[in-house]
């Protein structure tokens, strides 16, 4: 399952175009990482949104204008590259899926970065918790809710969730782990009952696929890297580049050094 | 409501007999211990059940034998005065109260302070999560669980815990705060359903008065001293001393150095 044994190595298989699927389960212990790109001229604005927002927009890099480089997340990383499919939109629409960006790079693109929920999956793991979507190899169910984000400009909507289901004890014990990642959506921000956060039928999720809820389990709920996206395409840019969906960027950041403590 | 200016102060005012109430409230930001106390042929059993029973029953002191010192929690703590109010128990039934153990006291007699949950409210407080039966000036509801103890010898029995109901974001928020406490029974053990862990009736507590549950709350429910209390009751020691309930002993110890990080 695992392609190369590095995440250099495996950026490299990326760029030569031998891997183009999703990258989750790939170099294990490394943080992947969501995508989004846009015009400088947004990208101020987008950066108080991810600020208001730090849960469901934990930004761990940014490219300066017009440089496809991250070098804090790895010397060599080029966005332009070294993310395994792309999503072009114009003016909040998908328009196309690309493998690379090396001719729609421009020199005004400033890229971000995002936490995703892949870090905080593999120490729940670690941590005794089972995860039901990873356990049944589906996609993780995720909602519209009725929490509105913080507004910055023409960045709002409103929160979208993610939901794994467990026992109390593990949700409790699940607070405790994904607590210390606040880089990658941190604590839940709810569990329980789905209507408490505008959920109206928990079997039919926004995105991704249902999760069975098991007798004696309750739905567990963090903030979701869609959020970002969602705002993104409300935002109605007239440019903006996202990963392809569950294709990540693989990072040379260790998870458990994202660990605050 | 606070009579002295600190816990030595407070214990010099126990031991003259002028302070025989209950201690929630008096010298805040200092930690508070129950009180057990038995036949020295007893303890070493005693400390193996609290030692597999670590959240209901964190020992933070124990006595040498006969001995009614315990310096690590203040050095002039004296176990016979330092408490407003004992219950005496032969053959597991309570027999009497008592004001102090002057003419109890015996030289073969081990005495153990467990953390208790003031200390950990406390925190809930300044960490912004309102704590009902204080707001409501009522004692907190216990209940009786059908979770088994880890048994050591004579002491076993069913564990017994405390629910305080919140949001589930306030739950989220106190499952962080009180993992920082382990030596005050640390995290919640449960919430949400409370037939998964025996309760038949949240409105009819075992022990304590019932709380409010207001609508978009959940009970969360906490590992409870009356857990090593039971424990001591059930194994019929011919002779064994608790505090009585509510009446602390006031230690030196301040809560802000019990929390682990």
């Amino acid at each position: 399952m695992t392609v190369a044994s590095s995440p250099l190595a495996f950026r490299q298989l990326v760029r030569a175009g031998r891997f183009t699927a999703q990258t989750a389960g790939q170099c294990p212990g490394y943080t992947q990482g969501n995508l989004a790109i846009m015009p400088g001229e947004y990208a101020d604005e987008f950066l108080r949104f991810a600020r208001l927002n730090p849960k469901s927009c934990p930004v761990i890099g940014i490219t300066k204008v017009g440089d496809p480089a991250v070098p804090e997340l790895g010397e060599d990383i080029d966005l332009r590259i070294d993310v395994p499919g792309y999503c072009l939109f114009r003016d909040g629409e998908k328009v196309a899926e690309v493998p690379h960006l090396r001719e729609l790079w421009r020199d005004d693109l400033v890229g971000f970065v995002i936490g995703c929920s892949l870090s905080f999956e593999e120490a729940l793991l670690e941590g005794g918790v089972p995860v039901r979507h990873i356990e049944q190899n589906t996609t993780v169910p995720m909602y519209d809710t009725n929490r509105p984000n913080g507004t910055a400009g023409r960045f709002g909507g409103m929160g979208v969730v993610s939901m794994r289901p467990m026992t109390a004890a593990q949700a409790i014990r699940a607070v405790q782990i994904t607590s210390r990642f606040p880089s990658t959506h941190g604590a839940p921000v709810h569990l329980g009952d789905p209507a408490e956060i505008g959920i109206a039928d928990i079997d039919a999720p926004d995105y991704g696929e249902a999760a069975e809820i098991r007798p004696g389990e309750i739905p567990v709920f963090w903030a979701c890297g869609v959020t970002p996206q969602q705002a993104i395409r409300s935002a109605r840019l007239p440019f903006a580049i996202t990963h392809k969906p569950g294709h990540m960027l693989v990072t040379d950041v260790r998870n458990s050094h994202l660990a605050v403590f």
